[in-house]
């Protein structure tokens, strides 16, 4: 099974694909996409899309697990996170992907066992369960990577919270 | 000049077509895109996405211009918002197109003359600009013809909001 994983963003996107194989879990890649505060939203959006066209496209991920936040203070931000999530179901759509999304307790409770843990402990263990030398960077990246085992860990309980 | 204006929306999304040549104002095309709050979001959003080629591949536009509204009280609304946005931005950037905002206040300012006119009043400009028998409906509709003949006002006038 593989899955990849996504911190959506318009500015930083990270992007994290893991492969489970019975009890292993194998990072295969992990990219950072930036796009330009300058550059107009039509060119950032689809900068953002070419990225998951091809990652999706090398990769061939199974299913893809997003981070939802709704705790945004600001609506322009949840507005500008849209814009990504609008590149994702769209790449999502045009590969027959399913997407799952789970929030930042949702991630704890997988990773560490309780969903009031520090984002440490979230990165501690990814670098375990992944056997990683150091701790995935940047954050973007390993909150992707934290994203993906968080939905293969609830798949691996038959749950998953598609949208 | 031809331009898409769009009221987005993930549930209703209402698109228009307009032509300017000289002072004249025509309607090219309206439609009301409609996805089913049952269905997975990547169908909903890649529907909205294939009706933007669609209209977009017919009718040629030279600009898009979309309502932006900044006051909505939930921050799950402004996210889904975003996700059609993705959507236009994407089908925008495949076509080289430039996207321009406005708020509801600059659309009256445009249409009516004043930014705190009432609804019906931009609804009757609309109806007038375009030479309409009856008022345009439904009302996702009406906002996007409204906000394509805004972007030919501020355009003629040397501005736009290009986002
Ligand atoms: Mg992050």
């Amino acid at each position: 099974m593989i899955v990849l994983g996504i911190d959506p963003g318009i500015t930083n996107m990270g992007l994290g694909v893991v492969e489970q194989s019975g009890k292993a879990h194998r990072l295969l890649h992990a990219r950072l996409v930036k796009t330009a505060h300058s550059d107009p939203a039509p060119q950032r959006v689809g900068e953002i899309f070419q990225n998951l066209r091809i990652v999706i496209a090398e990769f061939r991920p199974q299913a893809i697990a997003v981070e939802e936040q709704f705790f945004y203070r600001q609506n322009e931000l949840s507005y500008k996170v849209g814009w990504a999530m609008g590149a994702v179901f769209i790449a999502a759509n045009e590969w027959g992907l399913e997407v799952y999304g789970y929030g930042p307790m949702k991630v704890k409770q997988a990773l560490v066992g309780y969903g009031h843990a520090e984002k440490e402990q979230v990165a501690f263990m990814v670098r375990a369960i992944l056997g990683l030398k150091e701790n995935p960077k940047p954050t973007h990246v390993a909150d992707a990577l934290a994203i993906a085992l968080t939905h293969l860990f609830y798949l691996g309980r038959g749950g998953g919270n598609r949208i």
